[in-house]
């Protein structure tokens, strides 16, 4: 604790916003996996943007570094600061307006703060949709969903968080605000400073807000739970049900059986539609906001050719909202029932969609030579690549014992996602977890662009420092 | 000239392909609009990848600075080389391959030196459609579609270039090269570096190759024509074609009845398809990969509507592709029947889409006022937001006489984008023509973050020195 820098960003925020240790402090010290032990020499809660930018020329004044956070969700460690002496908390949850909705322009101008739940249901009201889809909306923030470039349940569509983005404020480690809250479409006067600071986990500068693209809610809709002949079946049928809906697969879920049998064992809601059992399912959800009644009489067509064709073994075509939510459950109740079926040891991986059945088709017999009897309850949004290829406990190995492969286990993914020529952040982000593993797969001219980059906005290693890339 | 250069530039890539003078040296330093007259020491003509990564060790040697070039097709003098002893333009036409098409994943692998029109047939015989659509398909090249992130037509459905790229082979300022031709849809293990390559002009490094994402070929399609109301009419029209075809308006341009004008007088393939007139005229594409027959259905549905509410005064709908192509020459005659009408002054400006009625409202009388009788002939992409908000001379008036009003109109139609927050360099880019109107309207904490990104991957100047931002 430094009682100088304590009292200077009381004199920017008021001292009830400024919180050295206690009780208080622990939610903004708390990583909810459990990976981290956070310590920060104070947690500072500004109200708006001119409050953070002074906080930043105080941090320039005392060289005290800064870690922003929003909702505190992040599963890489990228707000869990870890220096007691010059780290700082920057907590964003204050900034928890929506300043505008342009229904003209289709877009929204949400704060950092806000809940991603608060935003969705903003554009609600405003005759629109937010597509960012997250199970945790309702405590994840917008700044959060900037810094991470936040994936989800229906990037197949539209895209990442990344992709909504058509403007943002953010304050510089130097203190000064840039403004680009333009909320254009089209804007080559210069390099792509947007997709720049998004994505880079507060280690470039502070967003503090942005201006998100609308999409029209959905008209029709329907969801689809197939058991699959095998893994290249479902990407073969996921890239027709793509094409004849016209891109309008908005989510589309691989499931293996082992995942699938642990959600159902899990809970009571869980349950598979049909009797045949296969090793790999696939969860399509289609929704289109144009009216009309076609679109889940073309995915049906898809889906008998397919079955005539032997991609899939079995399906049925959700249509009435308690139909789809009761096959959603099958993939949603995935990660709580891993997690209480003992430890896991997760992935975050995408690969070009081609080469996923090569992929898990290689690791399977690996992984099962590593740790004989280990459980791969590998799930995940294979539309678009993104796979959480996790390893669940043996049932009858104990958790310690299992987490002694862990280094191992991720050597044995990683080095063969990074020979495949994949990503081991796919959607989750570096933050502090990742760190050394990106330098370790990333060839060196790559780890030099991102530290000539950082170094290059943050010269003095004040926004952030440890997380994303170490300078 | 410099020999010594000239002569390590024929060891990399061979005599006959360093071109120093004469005949066949002119269409390299040929600036199709003719404001700029380039010049440069030399032009280097490699074969791949790792040619252009030895010019690059070259020209460090010898302190050059390297102009990239494929088409050179740009508007805004981007690959204008101006230093006959220090720039080398490096033409990357050579590298002109088709690397891959990857069925399964969507993309395809391109190189830089590809016509646009070669890579959309090669997706075309794949199954596929690459939807970046320009008028210059035949001549521009992927290298320079990448540069500049290019707009173009569909850009309201389908995005900007950048939206497209999954990956990018990059050489750098030093010789290296980063190979990133991932085809990934997700990855977040580290800073966006491609989108900040894309769109930078060649002056942060040479994009060799990229990866493509592909669309899947439109199975229906309409092309609507309307008589507006107004401009702002118009803007709601496109938001309710939009939503009503589930966001499948690929097309969405606006015509002031002064360029439809034009183009009549220029084209007798040129003919309004309605005898009612308007001051303002919108061109609605709408298609979609989904097989059927609703979409034309919908549009008109949409259209009725809107005419019972008074947002347009006539319409057609064109279902034929005969009836399609010949709505569609009513907007892309507007550029040639310009150049027939004499001297033009151009803006290629955006602005948020709900803001485009408010502009043309309030620059209207201020064009009249700087320069009476002036023809005001403006046209372009509404649904994003895109006008080429362009200028030409009175009836009565010399060129030159006009000319010499373009400081001034230039000033006159900027100063307003500013300060409406619009981007005054939408589609085309920067170059070398807007460098100096950049830093007159950004803030200059955005020009200060331009430089550094710069210096951080350019540091000593040798990547299209003069172009975007100058250090």
């Amino acid at each position: 604790m430094n009682p100088t820098l304590v009292d200077a960003l009381a004199d920017v925020v008021g001292g009830d916003q400024v919180i050295v240790e206690g009780e208080s402090a622990v939610r903004y010290l708390t990583e909810w996996r459990g990976a981290f032990t956070p310590q920060a020499a104070a947690i500072v809660r500004p109200a708006d943007v001119d409050e953070v930018a002074r906080i930043l020329t105080v941090a320039a004044r005392f060289d005290a570094a800064i870690v922003p956070q929003s909702g505190n969700t992040g599963t890489v460690g990228g707000s869990a600061a870890d220096d007691p002496r010059r780290q700082v908390i920057l907590n964003l949850e204050r900034l928890d307006r929506i300043r505008e909705v342009d229904a003209d322009n289709a877009t929204m101008t949400v704060e950092a703060g806000c809940t991603l739940a608060d935003a969705q249901r903003a554009a609600e009201a405003a005759g629109f949709y937010l597509p960012i889809q997250l199970a945790s909306s309702e405590r994840c923030r917008i700044g959060g969903n900037l810094a991470t470039n936040a994936g989800g349940l229906n990037v197949v569509h539209y895209g990442n968080t990344r992709d909504r983005v058509l403007g943002l404020e953010v304050v510089l480690a130097d203190g000064r605000v840039w403004d680009n809250l333009t909320g254009l479409r089209k804007d080559n006067s210069g390099y792509d400073l947007n997709d720049l600071f998004v994505g880079s986990e507060g280690t470039l500068g502070i967003m503090t807000a942005a201006v998100l693209e609308l999409a029209d809610p959905p008209q029709q809709r329907a969801v689809a739970f197939c058991a699959l002949a095998d893994v290249a079946a479902g990407v073969s049928l996921a890239a027709r049900l793509r094409r004849r809906t016209g891109q309008h697969v908005v989510g589309c879920e691989l499931i293996s059986a082992q995942a699938l049998e642990l959600a159902c064992d899990y809970s009571a809601d869980c349950v598979v539609p049909f009797a045949t059992r296969a090793d790999w399912y696939l969860l399509v959800d289609v929704a289109i906001s144009a009216p009309g009644d076609w679109l889940a009489a073309t995915c049906e067509d898809t889906l008998q050719d397919a079955a005539e064709e032997g991609l899939l073994v079995d399906h049925v075509l959700g249509k009435t909202p308690e139909t789809m939510a009761a096959l959603w459950r099958l993939r949603t109740s995935i990660p709580p029932a891993q997690t209480a079926a003992g430890a896991s040891i997760k992935h975050d991986i995408s690969l070009p969609v081609s080469k996923l059945p090569a992929f898990i088709a290689d690791m399977t017999p690996r992984l099962h030579a590593a740790v004989p009897d280990i459980r791969p309850c590998i799930f995940g949004h294979v539309g678009d690549g993104n796979l959480h290829f996790n390893l669940t406990r043996p049932v009858a190995m104990e958790d310690a014992e299992f987490r002694r492969h862990e280094a191992d286990l991720h050597r044995l993914v990683h080095d063969r996602v990074a020979a495949m020529r994949g990503s081991i952040a796919a959607e989750h982000g570096v933050g502090r977890l990742k760190v050394d593993e990106i330098v370790r797969l990333k060839p060196a001219v790559e780890i030099d662009m991102l530290r000539a980059v950082k170094a290059a906005l943050d010269p003095h290693n004040r926004l952030n420092p440890g997380a994303v890339v170490r300078i």
